[in-house]
């Protein structure tokens, strides 16, 4: 593929590679001034953005151009998710250099394409510009059942704390990425959820239909980062057991409950459940795990306790202004 | 203002400075994984997105914090306003060096309240994070009633083509400031029209309530960039008298012709009106200058006549892929 001449050319690409996807959702908006979006009658319009930055989010060398697709898409979405809402359509913001629009641009639209696709989330339009290195901003527009959003302020003190699949598992993928030169071939799972994170969108759909959750979030800044959110917005504290959480088991033990404190990409629900619906939730759903790893508590603070051992929590997850 | 230590605060910074502004339209998405919102019976909500980037949409020595602030949400409402919506809520993707958190980052955040103020759109949530320069992606969700929204493509050979107010003159504006070292003091009609220019929301409503546009967009990108544009999605070519075009007056007309084809950021409405609704549109609007400055015609090609002599129209407006 040759590198493009002007900004409708590239317009052009992208609607090329999402040319059997006619938008259903959302009408108009490629190739006019915005789109035209419709939501089903009882639903609420769940709203998200979400940056995805070359030299930050990801790196060039490392990230395969359809994993920087998937993922720009995969991130967004998963913030829908965490509301236990179902995406629709999404806007994108792309920049990137002349000497990218070729193959990397290619493979970046396979990646999106896929996301887009599997994540049942249309491309309603977008704005594209230039720019030395890639800039990526998507909004996803999704819905949900009008009252049922999960949120993050409804956690009360005795709830139990829950969160799906596994921590840890992204960032030691990352750092498996980061050990070895240039590309690496092949995955391994954990490569595959650093690379190509799932949203867990039928976790959090269930969540909020049945209204199980008394609160919410998916967490990917890590635990450490995204926990005393969830608490600071619910005005209440969490003691973690860290022999509870559910980790990967290729990696040693201690250094996974460090990774699952503090990794950060794994895009997991972390939710809470009060005392009475504590029975209904499942040792599993639909092959995903979800484990109990603590309990919000009253004290405004968060606290991990290993082997009877009491530790307050310090936030070790992902913040770009941490010095 | 003292730089901020970590994303948390930052986000508290735009909090506070929003906090008079209690989310009225949009609920929860402050502080939450994402936005709520509902639409109005019997409307259609309307989606865009637009970047603005430090470096290549603004310059941080010549462009005012302040007018950053206004002119990244102005210019993603100027396409709301071209699809005869109303704007309703926003998202800011932000990301900026921690050494800009201080002062820079107070007076941004002062345009971009008076922006959410004065054109009634109000910060529903958004994305923040670091990057060496000033990144910014704005969306901007509105509304417009069903089945009214103004596209691009209804234009018919034989309507007459308007533009709403001057053009060229925000060109005009960024060239005196481009002449001049550093911050230029004070403030004139055109460095105002670059720096704080207003969408043209009240006129695309009328249009767009009246059934008056076959089609409309706004110029953004300069007319000889955009005319294609709404010429290509209509399936029309047209003819522009150039000698009737709504110049500033404070330019030699050689000048002048030459950015109101040409210049770009001036954020007025360029729309189509068939025959038959032509005698309805007066010649100006709540003191806003509506002028006639050619037809649509058959051959899909985009002519300039002046004093009789026509010539084919060359794209020169702005595309950042251009070489």
């Amino acid at each position: 593929m040759n590198p493009l001449k002007n900004e409708n050319d590239l317009v052009r690409r992208i609607e090329r590679r999402f040319q059997s996807a006619k938008p259903k959702v959302a009408r108009i908006g490629r190739g006019d001034d915005a789109a035209l979006f419709s939501s089903r009658t009882g639903c609420e319009t769940v709203l998200t953005c979400d940056w995805f930055l070359e030299g930050l989010h990801f790196l060039r060398k490392k990230h395969p151009p359809a994993a920087v697709g998937w993922k720009c898409l995969a991130r967004a979405v998963s913030d829908i998710a965490a509301m236990g809402g179902t995406p629709r359509c999404f806007l994108l913001s792309l920049a990137l250099p002349a000497r990218l629009t070729g193959n990397w641009f290619e493979g970046f639209l396979r990646g999106l394409r896929r996301a887009s696709s599997s994540l049942r989330c249309e491309l309603a339009g977008g704005d594209t510009t230039h720019h030395e290195k890639v800039l990526i901003a998507v909004t996803v527009i999704g819905e949900v059942q009008r009252g049922r959003a999960l949120l993050r302020s409804g956690a009360r003190a005795g709830d139990s704390i829950f969160v799906s699949g596994t921590l840890g598992e992204a960032d030691a993928g990352l750092r498996e990425l980061s050990k070895r030169k240039g590309m690496v071939p092949g995955m391994s799972a954990t490569r595959s959820k650093h690379l190509y994170p799932e949203p867990r969108l039928e976790l959090g759909a269930w969540l909020a239909t049945r209204g199980l959750a008394s609160a919410a979030m998916d967490v990917s800044d890590g635990l450490s980062s995204d926990l005393p959110r969830l608490c600071g917005a619910s005005n209440v504290g969490a003691r973690i057991d860290v022999t509870q959480l559910p980790v990967s088991r290729d990696v040693r033990t201690e250094v996974a409950w460090n990774l699952a404190l503090h990794g950060g990409d794994d895009y997991e629900l972390l939710f809470t459940v009060a005392r009475k619906h504590l029975a209904r939730v499942p040792r599993s759903f639909n092959g995903l795990r979800l484990t109990r790893i603590g309990e919000i508590t009253r004290e405004k603070q968060i606290v991990v306790v290993r082997d009877g051992r009491t530790q307050k929590l310090v936030a070790g997850g992902w913040d770009p202004f941490r010095r």
